[in-house]
């Protein structure tokens, strides 16, 4: 890995070591780690091993790659007795890191039996011993800079706990037994928000993205730079099943002028009438959830909606989606509460919205926003193979803010930038409408 | 199922019922059903839930739609206090009998995490239950019709005991640690079989196919039929690797004048160089066996060619495949011993091939004929749904002969019609020469 | 072309010269040309260009491939000081002979606007003019060879005198507009065939093929060989547009037990319903010809169909299609006259049909046999590059007998196979009923 | 077309007619609409009919489709009596107007060898007299409206014109016969550009955007709004063949790190190793032209590449693209001269660049910019179907900026928006970096 030995010269990384502190790292590491295996109890052994399209990977495959990047990058080149368990796994469980090695092809992670489930935990164990061998004495001259690594892979780590439910999802929908992943997850409140209702932000210069100095945020959110933002309105509380409802029965999937032109295409090629997970029955509307398929609730927000989808029904609405400028600005302000992973409903669920205050921008459903996912001015990939984890992805693809009912909790921040191309509704994606001042 | 109440009022399946007669079948049934569960023993769990391509199906789908056979045909029709273990699993386990159902899309079969391994062997148990009980008992007017379709139904699952080793085979391949199926095969006899030698036969009228009054086969090897053959020659024993070998080190793959048009096409797109599973490492040519990767036995049966390939070598080698009838004149007077199943092979091995007799015929490999798959003259398919077991693949394939190492040693016959697409080289398919007189 | 040198030393070509002999096949050359130059007067300079599909080629393209045929067979080995036109020409106007050149990608043929419809009438001219020179002075030593070449190069010309006006309705089909190829047809009789009535033929060894020594034939009808043919019955005459009606309206395009595997996979992507170019209005069934869009013609023979869709009619009525040795064996003593190109209907047309005769076994419509297009015992290519004309089809193909409405009276036999795939429907194919005696 | 009563509705629109004001535009009409007649002089009429892919179309489509502009969205809804020539060409040259009728596939365009190019001239003398009519005398109440049009109509046909010379390129480079377009283009200056310097630009609030009350401007280009753009550094000149061709000899196409993932997977499907239409000869690098093939030179700037390209030599220079905003603000200040069509070189030509001025921002090539082609805040789209004219493809687009040596002269601004795909190359596209100050 020559690159590294490039980073590991630089100045910044000779910074005093501090054990106290890494063994604190330790236990949020072990914490993490646990979350991520705990969240895959309800599994069949089957259930790991299906890739229900490209863009899903099998739950065992989740589980090797982000232990693979513990592996890959601090184990590898900072725990010099190291020994891998299997050298292939270096191949198997590289996502798209092209600079580390040539990865297995992601549509045919699905082809894979071996290694099995019950390998690839003892793959987790291996690594989270050596880990935590590191962790207990890491060697002084790299402690800064294995903290570093550290916290984004359990950032990553994270990441691929709310993909583990979207990949679950979207492959036990795929079963006509409607397999549900868990019986007992907590029911949501029977709330009824109230009418939309639109919130004020004046024009002005205001600063964007995180300082990357002040504690963690992925590359992609900084640095942070001046826009200014004409006056605009955010409504308080994202779309509802009962309004997207609305919006079906306009005939809104069968109206041209509603739609952008490659969203107009999608619907006619993939023959979309409704969000995904969504079956009309004799007396009326469910959608396949994580525990089971269930009657749609009308005043939860609206999910599994594509880019398009939120865009035309915005059109339809005769209002936009926000920027992820207006939207960051929207949040700054915000406490960060909402019904995030923890809460364990899987799924959104309605909540009293007042008029006078943005509910649910964190949680619940990550939100479309009309931004095109690219570089802010100044933006710097991290340095080496770790570079390509946000920068190269900055093409085709549109930026959602605020986190989900999948998401830690712990795992959110105003400034978070996910990205999705247009036409993705696996995650679990809705949107809030804005419009001019 | 209507068409099948029309079938049971036909005078044939009025005869009388032998109760002797169908507890001696449920010990064939009992035997040749664990044979299938023991072909799986050496699997894990997750082995059994891989689709490695869309003609491959998933080891549990094949246990399960087996049983679906019994399941479909004899309990459904003739058990009327039948329940079925999940009623989706008729739509799950359709191969493919439209005017059954509608079957479950094939190339998502390996889609399906659930019904789990644990599942699939449950449903065995539960149809094997039942089919007991109807062999124990039959009820006498349907006795003879019942009798008929387990006999079909247990050829039905010796077929899918070969499928299950190709599949098993394919999976396995796919994947970068190059699992062996299992560690404790038979290793192949030394023998070193002698030039090829050609054997005479002279023109003439012959009978072709089976005659359906004596003894089971398929209803496509019937009816028996006369067809004139002018002499030929055929080869005293398959292809070997050796042979194959100096086809590909004379540019055999790079020269369009050996080949059709069509397989010219394949070897472009696909960029074949050599057979499947072949390949070649600096110290010589290795291929994927059921037992791991192994060196190539140059005197071993060229296997896992496609008909493209056979016929290519053919060409170069200035002779030709044989047709169907050739092959079925040459095989009518040969002991149909040779290396099945029951070898635990599993792979082709050489023989001592004499001049003056036939080798392997039967076993070692599937031969490629120059026979495109279609009806004998007089050619009915068996009534009803059953009808689609064979008569509706009579298009685009070839026929080949003789069963292979794969095949149960009491599952073929010299009037047995496999048939595959030109291009299939999954089955353990190689070939044997003829040419004129 | 080293291979050639190989031929001409054979001693079957160095006959005596003829000089008249090749003097008569300038007069049939200069005969077939214009043939071919005559229909394409109907078409404007835009018309030349169009590829509609794959399979169809521009109609200039024709017009130069079958120059290039003399070019390249002829002019090239036979005429020392000939000087092509232009040396591009070689690559853009060779179809598929891999073994003379690379030939120009057959899916982009419609993208060459260069040469002109100008340039190929000069390139048609610049090489008439060297073919008459040659034919009216040929090298002694070669003339032999010469004749067979040039037969061949008119036959193959003849061929695609059929293949052009397949191209020209498939191309003018696809327009919105509708345009016709001539407004000048010579418009069908009115004539209404009985109803079908089976001939009877028995059972014997029969000679099917053609003695290659005894009159032109492509390689792929020989040689004669045996071939024991069971007792059979015939249709007396084409299957007709009344009776496909009457298979449609018993749903015959959605029963899945009618077809082939193949063909029900075909008739569900491609959405078929009717046959190709067929047109359902308020007013009842239309369909597109060379004259324009007509209503159909009951009693006129079907046409337009695939081998699927023949094979499903032929279940769905209780019989099958004749094997090609079955249709040979009808053919053989029956007057071949019939309504070919020169009848100028363009289209096949209805014609008395008495129970006791085979009515329209030429021309009209090709016909459809149940045998897949396979080498007979025997067969040998033509030596070197000629050799790719016919043979290396052999795989995936259905042999079609008699000729069409398309097909110059002259270019056609009773042992002529045409074949083409399974799904293809765009040549004036049709078919005619057989079943066991 | 229910929508447009609405728009006539409006009270904008009532505004007074000005007769001379239309005789005006008529001559700006007949001047355009003579441009494009004269860039299709040098065709063959064969030229006029190819599609070479899916993005181009074929010139008489382009020739026709600018007419029906006309009359579609003038003549239909203004001119009473208008009859139009063909009712089917509203269905065949309807590009993609959905909310007008169903589009004629954009794919299929090259199947069209009807209407012919006499008829599409004789469409567009059609259109042509009813035009000139209704500007003359046009009905007071929509003169406003009708001039709007018109003018909108003309930019469109002026875009159209620089398609057409896009789609001839590509058309006549699929062709091994090379044809130029023209022989008669006027040489390259000799010009040495100098070294690279950059321009420096403060940090500061700027107005982008062009202001729809003040001339003429697509939707797309307005509303003016409010954009603080940080301090950057804009290159003097765009990038050269010479510097592109270090790029290549620098490996750059065989670096994934430089890549966009979506680029380096378009790299590796379409096998990219340098720009569209570059060709490597033993004596160095060519590359087709409107003249023909020509040797690169190595002084004008790069062009034919995809924004994937532009990106990776973006980052392999240690630079970015701008901005369009950045583009836009360094373009306000510039004189809008440069090589456009009227130069006749057809070609992007090198410049003599001093470092203190910005050369080449207009002319010569498009340039891309680092934005994704999304809404201006408060833009709207026109009303009606003319709505659809830009709006709807604001999804999955990069902007482009400036125009090139395609584009009529006064056909540019400095707030125009082109748009193409990041794989597309197919236009006359360069680029020019820039930096952070």
């Amino acid at each position: 890995m020559p690159p590294l030995a490039h980073e590991l010269a630089s100045p910044q990384q000779l910074e005093t070591p501090d054990t106290l502190h890494t063994k604190e790292w330790l236990r949020r590491y072990q914490r993490i780690r646990q979350a991520s295996e705990r969240l895959c109890q309800p599994l069949c052994t089957e259930d790991y091993v299906i890739q229900s399209m490209d863009d899903v990977s099998p739950p065992k495959w989740h589980l090797a790659h982000v232990t693979w990047f513990f592996e890959a990058f601090l184990l590898a080149p900072f725990q010099p007795h190291y020994r891998p368990l299997d050298p292939v796994y270096d191949h198997l469980f590289n996502s798209y890191y092209e600079t580390h090695g040539v990865p297995f092809p992601r549509p045919h992670r699905g082809t894979l039996s071996r290694p099995t489930v019950a390998d690839v935990y003892r793959y987790r164990a291996h690594v989270d011993a050596a880990m935590a061998e590191l962790l207990e004495s890491p060697p002084p001259e790299h402690a800064g800079e294995i903290v570093r690594r550290v916290e984004l892979g359990l950032h990553h780590e994270q990441q691929h706990q709310e993909l583990l439910l979207m990949d679950i999802k979207h492959i036990l929908a795929q079963n006509p037994l409607c397999p549900a992943y868990r019986d007992d997850l907590v029911s949501p409140p029977e709330e009824t928000p109230g009418d939309l209702a639109w919130l004020e932000h004046a024009a002005g210069i205001r600063e964007i993205g995180h300082d990357l100095q002040t504690g963690f945020a992925y590359d992609n959110e900084g640095p942070v730079h001046r826009q200014f933002i004409e006056a605009f309105q955010l409504a308080n509380r994202p779309v509802t099943n009962a309004e997207f409802l609305a919006f079906i029965e306009d005939g809104g999937y069968a109206r041209p002028e509603l739609w952008l032109s490659d969203g107009w295409q999608q619907v006619g090629q993939a023959g979309w009438q409704a969000p995904l997970y969504w079956v009309r029955r004799e007396d009326g509307w469910y959608h396949y959830t994580l525990g089971g398929l269930r009657p749609l609730d009308p005043q939860a927000p609206a999910v599994h909606v594509s880019f398009f989808e939120a865009d035309a029904f915005a059109r339809w609405a005769g209002a936009r989606l926000p920027s992820e400028a207006e939207w960051e600005v929207a949040a700054r302000d915000v406490s960060m509460g909402g019904n995030f992973v923890e809460s364990d409903h899987l799924q959104p669920v309605a909540a009293t919205a007042r008029g006078s205050a943005a509910a649910q921008l964190f949680g619940d459903v990550w939100e479309w926003t009309g931004s095109a996912y690219r570089p802010y001015p100044g933006f710097r990939a991290l340095p080496g193979t770790l570079g390509e984890y946000n920068g190269k992805f900055m093409s085709g693809q549109m930026v959602l803010r605020g986190g989900c009912c999948a998401t830690p909790s712990d795992h959110i921040r105003p400034t978070y930038r996910n990205f999705f191309p247009p036409h993705a509704r696996w995650a679990f994606s809705g949107f809030r409408l804005a419009r001019e001042a």
